[in-house]
């Protein structure tokens, strides 16, 4: 089998267009026998039996799916506090379904009806403003498809030994969707920004009032004010009826149930930017403001918690983003770094937004070790562990994108190790 | 007003790039006085008093908004049959939620246990193939963003008087999705086609074993067996726990709970492509395998349903789409159709997939007819209902996909004509 092909780097990666060139030189189906054909071809199965079940107003996932779901951890200590993770070993493609976006609430998931709600413009404006819902809804939109990711995620990273969980549960506090809204430099410009003014602080509607400081030049850029995720009304776990969405920055900024905009010469030096979100550097000092999401690839499958069933053809597939641009290449090892392959990026790739990266793999049956490395637009490259720990320390807690190393053993079982 | 902005067309048509190019000349904001500024700023909301809800497993949409749902009709005589809608006049963006899917079921949605279920690919093969979940799930795949529309979607177009009902449930069978899964030609491929093999006759696992007849050429392009929608794995009601998907062909040949393929040199000359899903032309003939649904745009907001509270701004928004490749130009009319400016299409424009369109219009108070024309990367341009028509007579019932108007009354209330 193994002279069929060819191999693009070690440990049995294979070119990433094989499938499109040819057909499979390994089947995993079964061939049949003409007496088994004849009896499958006229088996009835028990769901053919009777009428399935009816039409319904909204749908929801199989019965049978009922282990893809967001892992949550509550604060004991903080009603309200806490995050949940997406499932990214269970999913494809680049859309997270809105039910499994992940979450981060300071205090809980405020239900705000919309007829009620408010947002303020305010501070260093020439004229103050304040929106209803409806007059919102009258404005012109735009949608981007793009990801959110919390400063914290895979902040697993950074303790001494490898954290041994499914990947979602690891690096799954970051999602992708369809936002859909208002462009905020429109009701900016219509406000009349005063001369001086250099900072907006963003508060929410939630009962933590949850706020943050983004400088004036990033709300004027791509920032929108959301009122749909993935073509429906936001979900209220996502800031239902209006997010704040600042493409490509950490998570933290995207305030959520946004209740009001105030405009400042200075950032606001709210908890949220000062006693959190930073990193302590190994001199003693801390990191602020560091809102860009850097360049991140992660393997997806096979990971902890799949088993490979026996040596064969497998697909390694995975996810990558940046904070800066559009991913330009992943990069795929399956010898631990020693060689590297290509993987194919599914088209489109759009910037700041998940892509989707695939390669087909032999596994021979070997203990070996995969790891993914990503490439963005401006060059940066995804750094190896040591490299990343080096320049940040040990202490870190915000911004692990390190390059994720999985073992697999001769068993066909999966592992997270520094490697 | 009027004197500051530049008309592209009759009846208050904007140029589409107005919101980029400067900022609003309406306000529909409420400028605040210091006083009431001071009081707003330092309102506590109600939903502020206590902590919110806690994280979920899985999210569902906001109680407020109950009214977004898919409009089911069933057939009280035959258990399982019928169809529901998605409610396009509430979404934006271009992905439809999952749970808001169009639905067309002939006998109800099979609970299918993935652990027992097998796909058959027999026939005109040199190896017949049995497949278990598990094996399909190991192949290499791919995503789609992409449209599925039933070949009877808009087919109360046909009627004498124009149907008075909100456009989702006139033309929301059809809905957008990204699906991911596995190329149908490798499996083919693998499987071995005869020379003689011209025809696939697709089946589903369903209690009525929906079957239909699919040309070889189209299922060795593009088709897929999908296995994931919008992320996660594929709803029950779209084909659990895997659906072929036909990119921009009629909705009935994306044969959901797919069971088996059977390869043939001739079509099945099946139920759903004799008796139905043929076209009754004025010669008295029909139009047989009309798979490929043509280009067609439909204004999701403002249309009937929706109420303008005043003369002022608005933005027209909607979707186009073509089974023929990408939708190159919407141009929209404000005046009936006597002048035509042409709307900005939200990038990435993608191959069959919805195209989401948006043009800024200042609705000045008077009586006016809105409509929306696709033209696609063919060349083709969606026609006016009255060509439709001659063409195809009155008494059609597919592949209705005339340009759409919708009146605008002094009132500010909207509904369906045929102008």
């Amino acid at each position: 089998m193994k002279e069929q092909l060819d191999y693009v780097a070690g440990g049995g990666l294979l070119d990433r267009r094989l499938f499109l060139q040819r057909s499979l030189v390994f089947s995993v189906a079964t061939v049949l026998a003409p007496e088994v054909l004849a009896a499958e071809r006229d088996d009835i199965q028990q769901w053919q039996l009777k009428p399935g079940d009816p039409l319904s107003n909204y749908g929801k996932p199989s019965p049978f799916e009922q282990k893809t779901i967001r892992w949550t951890m509550g604060n004991a200590m903080a009603p309200g506090n806490g995050v949940s993770w997406t499932p990214l070993h269970d999913l494809e493609g680049i859309i997270t379904p809105s039910g499994l976006h992940f979450e981060r609430h300071h205090n809980g998931v405020p239900q705000i009806d919309p007829d009620k709600y408010q947002l303020l413009i305010h501070g260093l404006v020439g004229k103050p403003l304040l929106f209803e819902m409806a007059d919102l809804l009258r404005y012109p939109m735009q949608s981007i498809i793009c990801f959110v990711e919390c400063g914290g995620n895979s902040n697993a990273g950074w303790h001494s030994q490898p954290i041994q969980t499914q990947v979602g549960y690891f690096h799954g506090m970051a999602s992708c969707s369809e936002w859909t809204g208002v462009p905020l430099r429109l009701l900016l410009n219509e406000a009349k920004l005063k001369g001086r003014a250099k900072w907006l602080i963003a508060e929410g509607a939630d009962a933590s009032a949850m706020n943050i400081s983004i400088p004036i030049e990033k709300a004027l850029d791509d920032c929108v004010l959301v009122l749909y995720q993935n073509g429906e009304r936001i979900r209220p776990e996502n800031g239902y009826p209006l997010r704040l969405l600042v493409p490509g920055w950490e998570g933290v900024v995207n305030v959520k149930w946004l209740r009001r905009l105030h405009v400042s010469n200075r950032p606001g030096m709210t908890r949220n930017e000062t006693a959190k979100y930073t990193e302590l550097m190994p001199s003693g000092k801390a990191r602020q403001f560091t809102f860009i999401m850097d360049a991140k690839s992660i393997i997806t499958q096979p990971t902890f918690g799949h088993k490979l069933a026996k040596p064969g053809l497998y697909q390694i597939t995975g996810l990558a983003w940046s904070g800066r641009g559009k991913i330009t290449k992943v990069d795929v090892s399956a010898d631990g770094g020693k060689s590297w392959a290509e993987a194919e990026l599914q088209q489109p790739v759009l910037s700041k937004c998940f892509t989707r990266f695939r390669i087909p793999w032999h596994w021979q049956g070997d203990n070996i070790v995969l790891k993914s490395r990503a490439t963005d637009e401006t060059g940066y490259i995804q750094p190896e562990r040591a490299v990343l720990v080096s320049e940040r320390g040990e202490h870190g807690y915000f911004h692990y994108n390190a390059i994720v190393s999985w073992a697999v053993s001769s068993e066909g079982r999966i592992s997270h190790v520094y490697a």
